[in-house]
């Protein structure tokens, strides 16, 4: 399989959104949250949305030069309009708000309306990690979940992000969606002709398939994690990231009045740093080094495989598949930029990554 | 089955635990807490809990007159040491405090240590949603589950619970455990001799297992909700309750040494509240009045359930089966009370429930 550079990955999102009329300043933090989850494995949330992203530029859904506003700034808490700014870019700005809060008052609780798509949430709150904050994030999805008992969707599947700081260089990140699997998983196995399990997704009157297309495509929906468990907590996240930010919520939320929340809780105000480093580390060696089931050689922490791909990948490179490379090729076509520029094998210079 | 009336429930557990030692103050405080989970139908969380509390007391793991103390009580978080009090009159204490603080800072959080099992953690947030705020809750449990790829029980199944004030009277309240099930539920099978879904428990090699007693007093461990992303909510909500708060934490928990989280958000420091109901009650309704599944005559709020057993259980009685009966009369004859002055049979007064 083809690899990118990381350099020229991030370049290559870059120019992408820059020629798609985005300001540079959004288009390098944005190409920053995008190339993080592509460094991750988390595929699903970076180049491969490009195409995505530029059509919703296009059609003003994500706006160029956005003048986000703050609304309220009021001790803890914030709530920032984002004036239809992409998502990553204000997503970035709120999380970043929400640290600057903790730093002054322990937490910072910051809302967010009026904005797009951000990506990877784990991006954020890992944001928070880094100051030896304990961060937390969720966002409303476009409604892909029915309740329980339901067969319409009504909800998203609203992730829940939260970061642990510790001792390590690697936060423990985790980054869940509220609903078993994410839909993309049932486009890949319609494309693929294979069954689901059952337990992924309901047709359009409430069964449960076997069927990706029933499941997605064709009016089904996702089943929310744990069934009424996964059901109760997108829609406590869909009050905090919707209805109290003034963002759309529910079955209607669209691509561009999406919320988010961003929270930051300053670890140091509570326990001195030594000691929680230590008991942390206790901890997570517990966890670690507990007894295995047969068949398994390590137990990883959350965000822990995804901190070695990220290794590897600034290492050896990020994959780029066949359709992958394909859809990048017309989209670069399309805004004047060539391929050659970001794939012309070189060599890795780590330093300046 | 026999009944107890509301008014006698409540009667019959501040009367157990007095006579056990408990200062009235604290009789009471869990009196309430457990009848909430009995009223409520969460029957796993009220009377049949009390002669394992009793013993707790005799042992001295709960201690009969505790001294609090504040040990932290800065801005918007404070630091509340148990003194080994009853889960339920710390943790009630705790959430108070955390609505006081979110009156003057819009947000309190509240951490705790240094206490025991706190019962039916949604009685904590609802507390905080009859202020028009949002609650939230956690603590951790003794270990129970394996981290995913693990044969060992290092972490609870540490509870989320998070409460959504509205307009109506009940507020939407969640109360999720981390695991896929309770343990009282592979408990129940084996008395039943009854096989378990292979997602509920793994034996002590750490396979999926259908014998209930190898899923639990065989050593085994119980299956984190969703695999992964229940073991890393368990983690996190270790963290937040066990690590930060100086409490036991992992598979060092014990009775006497849990820890808990609470934490309150002013709803009307966001959004003017009106707005907040005309918001909310709509995506409430879009929510119950969304496409049913066959079969399905009713989509259920979180909460709403328990919501409805309590209104029948308050005008009905509270069922007492007969194990629990056998057990509350030796409990009762134990500490020298008559379990004829609260069984007999006598009119509903619904005034003085």
């Amino acid at each position: 399989m083809r690899t990118i550079n990381p350099v020229n990955h991030k370049k290559l999102i870059i120019d992408v959104l820059t020629m798609a009329g985005l300001t540079t300043e959004q288009a390098v933090t944005a190409s920053t949250v995008m190339a993080y989850a592509d460094q991750r494995g988390i595929d699903s949330h970076g180049m491969i949305l490009l195409n995505t992203y530029v059509e919703r530029i296009e059609k003003q859904i994500i706006k160029k030069k956005p003048s986000y506003t703050w609304e309220l700034n009021k001790g803890v808490i914030a709530l920032l309009d984002g004036d239809l700014g992409m998502g990553h870019y204000i997503g970035d700005i709120a999380m970043k708000k929400a640290i600057q809060l903790a730093k002054e008052h322990t937490i910072g609780l910051v809302f967010v309306k009026n904005t797009s798509h951000y990506g990877a949430s784990g991006y954020y709150t890992e944001l928070a990690a880094k100051e030896d904050m304990i961060g937390f994030s969720t966002t409303n999805t476009l409604p892909l979940m029915a309740p329980t008992g339901g067969a319409e969707r009504v909800l998203g599947n609203n992730p829940i992000s939260f970061s642990i700081p510790r001792e390590a260089e690697n936060p423990i990140i985790l980054d869940i969606a509220s609903s078993v699997v994410a839909a993309g998983k049932l486009m890949v196995a319609e494309q693929k002709k294979q069954e689901i399990p059952l337990d992924w997704a309901l047709d359009i009157d409430g069964n449960p398939t076997t069927d990706p297309y029933a499941g997605f495509k064709g009016g089904g929906s996702l089943i929310p994690l744990g069934n009424h468990k996964g059901y109760g907590l997108s829609l406590i996240m869909d009050v905090l990231a919707g209805i109290l930010t003034g963002a759309g919520y529910g079955k209607n939320v669209g691509h561009s009045d999406i919320g988010f929340v961003m929270m930051a809780i300053n670890t140091s105000a509570v326990m001195d740093k030594n000691k929680y480093n230590t008991r942390l580390n206790d901890l997570t060696g517990m966890v670690k080094d507990s007894k295995k089931a047969k068949g398994t050689d390590n137990i990883y922490l959350p965000g822990e495989i995804e901190y070695l791909n990220q290794k590897t990948r600034l290492a050896q490179g990020i994959p780029v598949n066949k359709n992958l490379y394909t859809e990048l090729e017309k989209l670069t076509a399309k805004l004047g930029l060539n391929m050659n520029d970001y794939f012309t094998v070189q060599q890795m210079d780590s330093s300046i990554v």
